[in-house]
């Protein structure tokens, strides 16, 4: 049966005369999630006490959402674990794939990436003796050498959507010898990843874009299962320990993937994000890319038709492209500034980028029309110059 | 005015039929927090979107609820952060500590310490080439040499409730040029706590014990002024940059203590926690010190005699031990059981602990005496020996 996306787009709060393209910073709240939450302290933790970590399953519980999201993103029950934010679990599976590549320096990444990645990378780099380098994205496979220790890249571009090839960069890293760490924040829920098919090594995500988590829901971390057992983690926590309850002096890592686990879960917004996930349950993701393709496409072509003041910022071939289209205009700002008045909610990124995502679960070729009728109104009639716009503006 | 801790008792939801001694664990729920959550999630989630990282003030909340905590702690406004687990916090202290001491290898703990310190602090040893030496609680003082980098403390033991000298041991190791890392998850909120006073220079702790935040709180560390703009994160995350939206390639830290923060702040655990934190905005932490000493008096004095089936295995000096105290017992598991099963929780750690905490926000004298009670009563008809019991407990 086809994915019925009118089904989880009514799954959604989407706030009246809002037309929302900003699902890739930050999803929207799903109906069940303020419920959810309320049942989980006042049922959970407000009665059971201590005891919840037990009975309520809260000790399990992130594996259990972590295999939830396993199925998104093509890795099998058991690989993947929730917890702290992507920054923690780049530094933990980046930190990780050093170290099985000890006598290797170079951790290589590109100029797309997230700044933060390479934030990350860099900092670990500095207190290991290891060498970022960092190229430009269409000169990552050339880069790949046999001095690499790990390949950190980002598959969708955050400004661009550019979508690397997962499969061809790990291949050609795997055959210079060196590790792959993909992180997934623009394609968990927003394209069809194939971790297992892709032979990837380790991946990491975050669950509050297009997974609709929640602002600072927990990430996520998947570790081939060929490397899990081999892997071991500089942030020796609590809760990856083999036996975290007796206690022992010396640390001896969890089997597998729970190792990647850190401290005490952050139960109250696993609760959300669990009732975010549920919306997923019935969701195909060839059907999922299939729609983000037509929604991208259908967006490009009617702006392209009508707002002749813009440049396409994206790669125009959806094989090379996540689930966001952006578009450049020297006033990029305050044009966005202007959408965002007239309830289109995209964002902005430096210098001139106008950023806009589509999540296939609730965006409908309708948001498509309306973002492109009001985007052609405002270059048309340049709203964002006038004075009395500016002033309107200040106050939002 | 002294502080009304009637009060503050109503301010928690404590079960029916439950005398909870487990707050050193995990708090109970403020009454007001499922209302907080609630509201955060559908009034700003669900309707600001995105603007709620301004609107909602979502992204200063790390420091807003910081300076709530520092005012506990004995820190100043602006040095107090919030995010990530303890584990985390005490990963970046420890390693931005011993980055200020690069010429010393050694990080110097003790046997009492939580054992997940002592695991973080080996797992970031091997990685940069320092070395974890650890003694026993007593010999700490004498244990403090020129070669040491940092001195990594547990204010409070969480099995014996000792309390270390934070002031005295801070000194020495000045004397001898290391920095101090204070984890104070058994102080705040429990005992008199003063950083600043005792010239500190790290501090690190959890908010899901006495502050109540709910299972998983997001953790705080805090930084000695003097040293917040020289402490150099490994962590180097997004968030902790100088200037996270201008999506520099480059990482240049934050100013001050906001250096420690990493990746998005966890807003939905957050609103659980400021609502926890209003019920300490009336506390006077002296009063919450002599109502500590109170409980934990009567609590010995009690169970010395009425159960001489049990040992003290806290120190007997209040001003050596925190807000907990824990009896030895051959059968300490069984026996705990038999407590839980009769609505006394407090909790067992092996061998053979009784640990039992008392958070003078909620715990009051009946609560003592009842505990005083029950558990004779299981000793001295030795209830837990009883088959009938072990089936009873099989199922709880």
């Amino acid at each position: 049966m086809p994915t019925d996306f009118t089904n989880t787009r009514r799954a959604f709060h989407l706030p009246e005369g809002v037309t929302y393209l900003d699902g890739n910073s930050l999803g929207p709240m799903p109906r069940d999630a303020a419920r959810r939450v309320a049942d989980m302290m006042t049922d959970e933790w407000s009665q059971m006490l201590i005891t919840g970590w037990n009975k309520a399953g809260w000790y399990v519980q992130p594996r259990k959402v972590g295999d939830r999201i396993a199925r998104l993103i093509g890795a099998g029950p058991g690989q993947v674990v929730m917890g702290d934010t992507l920054s923690i679990k780049v530094f933990q599976a980046v930190s990780a794939a050093r170290a099985l590549r000890p006598d290797r320096r170079v951790i290589l990444s590109d100029s797309g990436n997230f700044p933060s990645d390479l934030y990350v990378a860099e900092g670990l780099a500095k207190a290991v003796d290891a060498e970022l380098r960092v190229v430009a994205p269409e000169q990552v496979a050339d880069a790949i050498s046999d001095d690499l220790a790990v390949l950190m890249i980002t598959e969708v571009d955050y400004r661009t959507g550019r979508r690397h090839d997962m499969k061809a960069l790990t291949e050609k890293a795997h055959r210079h010898g060196a590790l792959t760490v993909w992180d997934l924040a623009h394609s968990a829920g927003a394209v069809d990843v194939d971790l297992l098919g892709c032979g990837a090594d380790f991946a990491v995500g975050c669950t509050y874009k297009y997974l609709n988590g929640g602002p600072g829901a927990p990430a996520f971390i998947w570790t081939n299962p060929d490397l899990a057992e081999q892997a071991q983690p500089i942030l020796q926590g609590w809760m990856g320990h083999a036996a975290p309850f007796a206690f022992d002096m010396e640390y001896r890592p969890a089997a597998g993937i729970e190792r990647m686990r850190v401290g005490t879960p952050p139960v109250i917004a696993m609760a959300a994000l669990d009732a975010a996930l549920d919306v997923w349950d019935d969701v195909d993701m060839a059907d999922l890319r299939a729609r983000s393709i037509d929604l991208t496409q259908a967006f490009i072509a009617g702006v392209e038709a009508n707002c002749p003041e813009v440049t396409l910022n994206s790669p125009r071939d959806p094989s090379q492209r996540g689930s966001q289209v952006s578009f450049r205009h020297p006033d990029g700002y305050a044009v966005m500034q202007a959408l965002i008045a007239r309830g289109v909610i995209g964002d902005f990124r430096a210098p001139d980028v106008l950023r806009f995502g589509f999540a296939p679960l609730y965006n409908d070729l309708d948001d498509v029309a309306h973002a492109v009728d009001i985007l052609a109104d405002i270059l048309a009639n340049r709203t964002w110059n006038r004075p009395d716009f500016h002033q309107k503006a200040a106050v939002t």
